[in-house]
């Protein structure tokens, strides 16, 4: 396996935990990023510094691949640099969102080489010190696989999510941004409507009186609030596809619970819904050969699959 | 304390564990059931025998308290019985919606003295055999505080509740339909839907990248959908309203994610209401006079507040 050189820029939890997974698995890594998550992984012991056009001079000289790990509010002024100092470097990213990202490399930095990321992984917490080597350990990592993208790329994006013991689940960008709204951006607006309309009374019985079902369906509406707009406002029209599929179930299912007082439909496809995804879940994983067609990689995603290493 | 003689009809996961606790705080204790369960039972040393009049005709001859540990659908058979056998019996129930045990009891048993409960403990299992003594140790238990009610057999309630380990937390027949509506019945819905929504696609790729936030908000679609249409449908006016609640909030969302891409009311309103849940558990719990007033009591239960023990 290549042992490129990976420059990472933003090392909060998501560019931190990479940084040092990466260098747990031999690569040489350096880094830029704000001030304090800087100040802190040098004091770590980790090549970070403050100057983003040095890193990337850097990531030029040795070939290397640049993770943009900063959020997506940040990225115009990233991708301005990158053009500026790095135009054409092996680019990939760590943003929740794709169809974005996309479009802002294409008009901030359109020569880069550019496949997109999405590790799958997080905490509540963030910045350096939330980070840690194992953090992807077992995770998804999506790799975007559209046609027309840099094979030699992709490859390198692949390898390092190996390298920091994720699988790597290929996927279409726009198909990507469908499946994160329905999975979880989603789940993140039906919690908030949950604990909104459980603490909407007057009185303390309701929430008295919560349970388990409760406490579960509204675990992540305890997510910091400028995190879950970042991630779901990033995604707006695939959300409101997903938005527009719950009410037009949750709508049905009232109108059944009005009229006949049956819930029958809702309930049974809710639960055969659970079990399909318990079901799905831990794929076996398999090989492919060094530069399969973008299209035959997509379909493995499709298929709920994800590549673990090459074939031979 | 009074050790009041319990007789429970329905020796499944609730009457089960209500037989084993009351048996374990001293009480004299027995009950009717079905035939597996009832075998399971008396295996187990206890006096459940599948003769419900049998059971009864014993409650009258020791004025014990009567528990309805039944499904609401095998309610009226079981309160023909009780108005044929014990019509004046000290009776009270475990059935999870409070309004209809109401009516059935007016109708097949008016002359009871009837003050409903609704211990909130259960688990995805049923049957004796899935019931253990320690089920309610720390749970709310719900007991019916409208008006008019017998003060006493309020007290054989609540002081059964207590040896059972949980705190009593007095509500008004209906104020405790809406409250689980909105926290307990909603919460099944609105995790149907999502399961619904992440498996609707024709690919995997949704349910393969499914992590924490939807496996929390679909946990509860994996529960029996039996149990849960049982739970949904009993409680029908209430829980209209809280999805109206829901759609309300959701279709409002939607517009403004359409119109101007602002999520902020949404998500800050269900982070508010997640805190001000997590903030609202564990009450310390409080002591009441013996024959305190019903609209006292269900101010207890208004502020969010439970009731331990006797004051004196």
């Amino acid at each position: 396996m290549t042992q490129r050189a990976v420059c990472v820029i933003g090392a909060g939890l998501i560019g931190g935990s990479l940084l040092r997974a990466a260098e747990q698995a031999g690569r040489t890594v350096w880094g830029a990023s704000t001030e304090a998550d800087a100040a802190d992984a040098h004091a770590d012991g980790f090549d970070v510094t403050t100057d983003t056009d040095a890193a990337l001079r850097r990531a030029v000289e040795t070939d290397a691949l640049v993770v943009l790990a900063v959020p997506l509010p940040a990225l115009p002024d990233v991708l301005r640099r990158v053009d500026a100092v790095a135009p054409t470097c092996r680019l990939t990213d760590t943003v929740s969102v794709k169809v974005a990202v996309v479009d802002a490399v294409a008009r901030y930095a359109p020569r880069a080489r550019f496949v997109g990321g999405h590790p799958m992984a997080g905490t509540a917490e963030s910045g350096w010190t939330a980070g840690k080597a194992d953090l992807f350990a077992g995770a998804a990592w999506v790799v975007a696989s559209d046609d027309g993208l840099d094979l030699d790329v992709w490859a390198d994006v692949a390898e390092l999510a190996w390298a920091c013991g994720a699988r790597v689940v290929p996927a279409a960008t726009d198909e990507h941004d469908i499946a994160v709204a329905r999975v979880s951006h989603l789940p993140h607006l039906l919690a908030a409507v949950l604990a909104a309309v459980g603490a909407a009374g007057d009185d303390e019985l309701p929430l008295a009186l919560a349970a388990s079902s409760f406490a579960d369906g509204t675990r992540v509406a305890g997510t910091r609030p400028e995190l879950v707009l970042a991630m779901c406002e990033g995604n707006r029209d695939a959300l409101l596809g997903a938005v527009d599929d719950a009410l037009g179930r949750l709508g049905a299912m009232r109108g059944a619970l009005a009229s006949t007082g049956g819930l029958a439909a809702t309930v049974h496809a809710g639960h055969a819904g659970r079990q399909r995804w318990a079901a799905a879940r831990d794929p076996q994983g398999m090989q492919v050969k060094r530069r399969s067609s973008l299209s035959a990689l997509r379909d493995i995603g499709r298929r709920g699959d994800a590549v673990v290493g090459w074939k031979d």
